[in-house]
């Protein structure tokens, strides 16, 4: 009798705690679906009206002073943004709210003026001050502020990408390679769902690319690909080595940040100005098209580094990963020809794999590849994904994320991305 | 220049490593695929025999008698089967190499009289079996050991199912559920690939279902969906207590294990020769294939569930994962109808529902969802398999599975499946 008492009430914990999480994931991922609908528009209008005027760069260098400024008054200048974020899900401190606006502003600002940036930096740290309010205001205990910040990034992600699964996935991968809270798959799932339904309600088309054409998985084909993987892992060593070195530079060159952020703009446009094109201002989801579509100019995925390692050290906001899908898609496009694959191909080949090997996510990636092109080319892409994650070593985007074993073995190691 | 010295070195270390490992995984994968297909073969024609020849069910009995005999003559009567091969990747244990032609032939005899199992569990032992071997020829430490054990599961996994995807997630994820050694990625995947080469090249047949309805992602589908993944999550744990029931009461009724074989194999001739049919005996693809079709008997599920669990409690062999699947794909057709879902659809979610809800895999289970149905239907499976994880709670089918990560919470357990 006692027993099923007991069992009974095991399973009012379950239907409780699953209740409970529709509901807060469905809240969290309504306003981060909201916010991240105004956020997308925002930027879209942005780059639509640089589009068109594009005069309006020479005005990136007092943009960088006002995002410089704006940090400042709010004391958040040393904050580390998407690194604060992915700290916070392991430790007990809190996300300020107030990085919420700010980020959304700066991203604003540097893409209407023309930085080189993402926006999925913005979405995490937007959506992790989301969900730390959200769990807040509801007054969640330490474990459960994880799995809101968690539900909180991954609705915006996919709010702006349109890739509910991948967002899911990634926030769960992201944070500790190797390790994965499960409990968070609910959750997650439910607020980018729900976020991804806003988005679609508001107008958000999903990010998607078509595929003209697929190669058999022919032994030519794999070995072709996995030299195009390992060709991207290491070129996502020289992205983020390039990140990290003009960083340092310009922090110990130019330790005024006002000064930074106005130099910083000020390259960016002097290389604009020469460069004749504006092909590497903002996020350039048009090139990236045209790189899936078979076409890349050989230059551009070198340029596309330069220019989001000076926009980002200068301190302009957004986030890599657009600027990743672009470099490798434009590498991709290029390496693949020279190896005899089909073009638009290997620019969604390199896409992917460069994803994989800066954010050291091989799960998510390889969802990543089924949202934005099918699922016909699936075992390729897993192939690209698992070769550019074990060969691009520890480097990774965000130095507070935790590689718990090791590439090579199976050993605990435990070590933050380099 | 020291410094470039080490990155040479360590970038040597890495392709070394790499190079290693597509080495070693392509040896196993292509024994395993060899074995693999080779099983498969003899399953099908054990099968095909038993269509054409149903009295040949009477020897049932015999069947479980030369099981019991076999496992004797071997020393291996107390073997746990696949739970060994799962502890073995987290301990220095060693598989047994006589556990592969053990699990062989016993399989053989299980479909060849009709009893009620799947091929899975033989795949794991057969595919661990030959990693172990292979790691053993070529002097690999103890850490490389657990990833060729791993390579070989996933190879065998692969060259039985036609699903190489999900048989490297699979093994990758379902010993620790919460911690993935991402070092076997690679070894796994190419080990899957070659198997899954190996079969095709001889004709093996993959597993594929046409879905010939996917419902759009409406809120009605969404929730009836979330109520049949929760149905199916509570029929795991019947399925599983039902499995540890019979299990324990014919072993403390029928001590003596030649008579638990015979008495065991008894008990389904009789059942057989009641229910004037042979559907529940040996795997069932084709019923499962009709519920996918739309069509099922409304007491199917639980006729199977009492079946596999005499048989496997009676000593026969094969696993618990098809079964699994026939279970799944028939309440599902039964249970979605009485929802107002597609009858077809809804088997395939029950399919891999109740999959998820008995090995606790749930990106396993996405991936099988992908590679069996296609990826239409992806963010429904994606729901159902996220619901079914979280409310089976801590039951399994394999009892050395460990359950690193609580599933109502961020925190750590480290339990093993009940």
């Amino acid at each position: 009798m006692e027993l099923y008492v007991h069992k009974i009430k095991s399973a009012e914990n379950y239907i409780k705690t699953f209740i409970r999480w529709v509901f807060l994931a469905s809240i969290t991922g309504f306003i981060g679906g909201v916010i991240g609908t105004l956020f997308h528009v925002s930027v879209e209008h942005a780059t639509e009206f640089r589009a068109e005027n594009n005069w309006i760069i020479l005005f990136l260098p007092i943009g960088g002073v006002v995002i410089a400024v704006l940090y400042k008054l709010f004391k958040m200048s040393d904050s580390t943004g998407t690194n604060q974020i992915i700290s916070s899900i392991r430790s007990d401190q809190k996300v300020p709210f107030v990085l919420a606006p700010l980020i959304f502003i700066s991203t604003f600002i540097t893409h209407l003026f023309g930085g080189s940036a993402g926006r999925e930096g913005a979405a995490l740290q937007l959506g992790g001050s989301i969900g730390s309010f959200v769990g807040s205001f509801f007054h969640l205990d330490e474990k459960d502020m994880h799995l809101i910040t968690l539900c909180g990034m991954s609705s915006v992600f996919a709010a702006l990408f349109g890739t509910p699964l991948t967002a899911t996935l990634f926030a769960m991968e992201v944070i500790s390679i190797g390790v994965i809270y499960y409990s968070s798959l609910v959750p997650c799932l439910v607020s980018s769902l729900m976020a991804y339904g806003v988005s679609l309600y508001f107008g958000v088309v999903p990010v998607r690319f078509y595929l003209s054409y697929i190669p058999d998985l022919t032994l030519k084909t794999i070995i072709m690909t996995v030299v195009l993987a390992a060709l991207c892992a290491l070129l996502s060593i020289v992205f983020i080595v390039s990140m990290k070195k003009t960083e340092h530079l310009m922090e110990s060159k130019l330790k005024n940040i006002y000064v930074r952020g106005f130099v910083g703009g000020l390259i960016i446009v002097i290389m604009t100005v020469l460069l004749k094109t504006g092909d590497y201002n903002g996020a350039g989801m048009n090139i990236i098209e045209k790189a899936i579509g078979g076409n890349a100019r050989p230059e551009a995925f070198i340029l596309k580094i330069i220019f989001t390692a000076v926009t980002i050290a200068a301190g302009f906001k957004g986030g890599e990963i657009v600027p990743t899908f672009f470099i490798g898609a434009t590498f991709g496009c290029l390496a693949g020809s020279l190896l005899g694959l089909n073009p638009g191909f290997s620019a969604a080949i390199g896409l992917v794999a460069l994803f994989c090997g800066v954010v050291n996510a091989p799960i998510a990636s390889i969802v990543l590849s089924i949202e934005l092109f099918g699922v016909e080319g699936l075992l390729i892409f897993a192939i690209a994904c698992s070769v550019s994650y074990m060969l691009s070593g520890y480097y990774g985007l965000y130095s507070s994320q935790k590689i718990v074993y090791s590439k090579l073995k199976a050993e605990f190691i435990n070590i933050n991305a380099k």
